[in-house]
């Protein structure tokens, strides 16, 4: 059995991991920590756990942690968590990290849009991506993998595979984001109270949220060419869920029509993912619930205008923003650094 | 045009009062205070009145505010409220209380369910619950009027009329409340955050809500016979509204039938209401939606049993915990203070 | 008092009108038609109603209703709708058409989107549209007044002050808008039962929404520019309330900066709509609970790009698709066509 | 690997029965029955299943079933049921039946209830109550399991032991429970619209729902008996989850404390479900949340009363209706007929 730490145990991700957990056959909880609540079961915490998990809360102490667990899944906030990252990782404890510490490519741009220091610069550009279905060869032997970021898995992976192939503008690119309020987060927080965001949708941060630069980021890095991304998010009256909604201007020959480009389109997606488990190009149109509580992604494409005259392709990508946008993203990655199968327990 | 000051200004009673009051042809709010945010627009605390209103906000001064307005809705927490009545009233203004600091009919009561030292105890038993239904006269004239509790309202509006006609046993009486989340108020605590509630109901401060003795001290004051009342609340994924299905054993006489009790019971509740604008005794089962951003009432009866052996009554009462649970019972309550028709604005 | 129709009484536009009319100080419900159910009181199909109003259900009866009535609010199906509004209007009851059948202006463009032969399509094209922000004089005057689509004003409104400035491109502007569930209407259906929108967000129509066309004609109709328009459509899980999201290309002069566009566009809307009581033009990001059952409208501008490289505007827009987007704008109509003060009642 | 068909596949229990079998592992679902859309994919009519189940979907045919099946999960409307259970009975297929029609014990309270003739009436009294906590010997061996209601399930659990120990009355227990959307099924009707149920709560079929005399008949012959249940089911603005708040009057002996008598109810539950896997007595509120889309049950005790004068005990329960409430019984109850470990796969 993997053993499992999980370090910052209080929020939404921890408990999905801790419940993904429960039913991995190869994989157990056997640490958690916090910072404060010394010795109380990790069960009070979340009584979604009561009589189900025995684990206890203990103090972050990186050595004692690396005699307890295998891989430890840090669900710290950005900033906080490279300095336990780095201590997990010279303890030689291999290291899952949720926040966005170490996803971005250089310190700059990380401490232009976190407005932080970062604690331990030369790993940057140097920790991989942890989305497997393009890097599953560096996670399978990575002592520190960087869990993607919610809005970015849902805008990354439509997009990704067309700008490799040249198949749309890589300077006109709108993602509309709607997520549910989880991932805002599990602390007390006038703006995500019941009463605040139930029965309303609003726009947030537009242009200006951090997800956005590690959309354009990613989607360089897999496909080689830099793109300029627009990036609205959304804070919709649902628990979890993303659905992105992406519009693109698709690179036209000469006799395209909406449907031969839809079907362009489509099928470089269902290559790219083919053989994919977890990845589904599919002909509905995707809603959130189609994914819900699952690792599971659902995309499709639409093309506008007149048969002849082929507009924008719209592109929706449905994902759970807990579970492939967190922490069963988070579960699929330990299975490949761990040689397990990559759906075990998803 | 009455003059309304807001004491209290940053909660949803409040907003919903300034709401309200948008729409009252002889009133509106010319005072909002807040113990922070001087000179700050009340519309920024309030997005929802954005060119709506052009109150600015303003620190607590009983003096001024006698200058400024005619009544002052206190929209305080209990204890702190007391004091605030007290200097309005001293200055001439009359004053709704929202908080539970007048509402019960004995110091010691008080002191033991909330837990504080009274700060004028010497008004408590002198001061007119605000339920217009009951205490019309005594509100007309009152300097200070106790606005009252939501849960109360839903159980002592379909109760007291029942206990005072002696039509139903007053040792066994169990009201099973159910409340949006709006009524835990508008402070960031985790346990009404969208994901801790939505999704989910729970029942909390099973036999120790502080609204069991106010409902039990006010059918007694009405219906002038004490009473026993189980009382469990749950809090449920809405914003607003809360039904209350109460559980009642008839009086039984000779020959009665289920048939004979609902009839009994249904037209002592319609002889109690009659001509009452907002009190609803209906045949359908009543929604909390049916009476939603309304001072309506909506109720009814059903009885249990064979036939010719009924069993106890379910009495099912529905009102809006925003607004006949508080703000719209206050502006009712302002109504018959001043003179005008009970339901103008409403 | 202005006596008023409702024509098709089951739906959720249909209860709307009959509540804002409970509050109206100058209009009353005077006739409810339904094709079944003569007879039934109103209330006895919306338990809101209940104990509020004593209308009962009649046949439609165009000769009946010009006794009855002064104005008709018809809440019928497209197509449908057009025989009784000309009936209606041939009776001398001036009408205001909650369906399509008189928002666009030609018959080929109404034929082809709705699928239908136009039953009066002598009058295609001389109907007012419905938005009194724009055609007031129109409307006062009017026989029969097209009430507005609810995804169309929450873009129309935004959109046609900047194209009439030519401020921003005509060829470029996407729309995705977030509608709550209401909007589906009050028929039963799968795909709009509770366990199937609750907890989910998806996207349908895409660019394939017949309030697209509805858009782009009236932009250009009250722009005097041609306009193409991109429009997705999202089913939100909420009762009420529409937020769309407008992706917009500004016209760039030399010098222009992410603040100057911002501002041009800003002032551009805050002249547009200076003196209009339910449009704002305001600085927070909308929530569309801030304009909840209201027929209030809030538009916001954002500009992305660095500093001095502008790039696209977004522009933020909520109203309540059940009000603005339907009963309340008709509401507005009615104060404008009988001379009232607009905003009576609302 | 057992394969399990499912014999009526569009509702939501059939889905979560699809859902589960996909990550059991020792079970498979080889057969979709419908009645219409023979051929179509089952993942058509569920998107949720897109990419992950290619089972088609086949018209009922008791002898096809029995080449491809070891087991039949019957989610067919009562009445209909009997007939398919018969016929896959004695086609050698073992039955699990989520309906109602094999649970009671006599024919006559079946044709009260149900109001249907009862097609196999000679099985009646002869069929196990698929709930392993008390009949697992039975389901082992059984060839037809009834699968528990769902609401007598959220009752029968906590209320069996306490009666069967002899220690609350049997003769006033009110069962107050409250139930997610999903209760009502898949099929497009009014009262389960999105707006219809959404920011709403709202009792129905007081003292008259079928389940009713589920709870009774089962805790008679769990706990050797009969007991008179006063049961009111609430319709509650979520997708899944039932909390049954259940008031019992606790048989005294002297000296009894609300402390002691809240122990010794505890200690009984925790007796009767020791060694349970899915039971958990616990010490806080539960919210159906902790219980979401899992077969846990979470069930505790609170006595009101002043501390030397305790009062009735109220019992509140928590499950998850498609869960514990149908599919993820009927997994267990799999699980036990075909010797597997009882948590296997959930």
């Amino acid at each position: 059995m993997i053993r499992v730490a999980l370090i910052g145990s209080t929020g939404y991700t921890a408990l999905e991991v801790a419940r993904l957990l429960l039913a991995h056959p190869q994989a157990e909880l056997t640490v958690a920590t916090s910072r404060s609540d010394e010795g109380k079961p990790l069960a009070e915490i979340h009584p979604f756990l009561t009589g189900r998990s025995n684990v206890a809360l203990q103090p972050f102490d990186a050595a004692k942690i690396a005699e307890q667990a295998d891989v430890a899944m840090c669900c710290l906030p950005h900033g906080a968590s490279a300095q336990s990252v780095r201590e997990l990782a010279a303890a030689g404890v291999r290291v899952i990290d949720f926040s966005a510490d170490f996803r971005l490519s250089s310190v700059p741009l990380y401490e232009h849009w976190y407005g932080v220091t970062h604690p331990w610069p030369e790993r940057i550009g140097n920790v991989v991506y942890g989305m497997p279905e393009f890097f599953a060869d560096q996670i399978a032997t990575a002592d520190v993998v960087a869990n993607p970021g919610c809005y970015p898995t849902s805008a990354i992976m439509p997009l990704a595979p067309l700008v490799r192939e040249g198949l749309i503008e890589t300077n006109d690119i709108i993602v509309d984001s709607k997520s549910g309020v989880s991932g805002a987060g599990r602390s007390a927080k006038l703006g995500t109270l019941y009463c605040e965001t139930n029965e309303s949708i609003a726009a947030y941060a537009i242009a200006a949220h951090r997800h956005g630069p590690e959309m354009e980021d990613l989607v360089h890095r897999i496909a080689g060419t830099p793109v300029e991304i627009l990036f609205t998010p959304h804070l919709t009256p649902m628990d979890r869920g993303i659905l992105s909604t992406i519009y693109v201007r698709p690179t036209l020959s000469v006799g395209d029509t909406t449907e031969s480009v839809q079907s362009k389109l489509s099928d470089a997606l269902r290559r790219a993912y083919e053989g994919q488990p977890f990845v589904h190009v599919v002909d509905h149109l995707p809603a959130t619930k189609h994914v819900k509580m699952t690792n599971h992604v659902q995309m499709t494409v639409r093309v506008s205008g007149e048969p002849t005259t082929p507009g924008r392709a719209v592109i929706v990508c449905a994902i759970d923003n807990l579970s492939k946008g967190a922490s069963s993203a988070a579960i699929q990655n330990m299975n490949v650094m761990f040689g397990l199968d990559e759906t075990s327990g998803l």
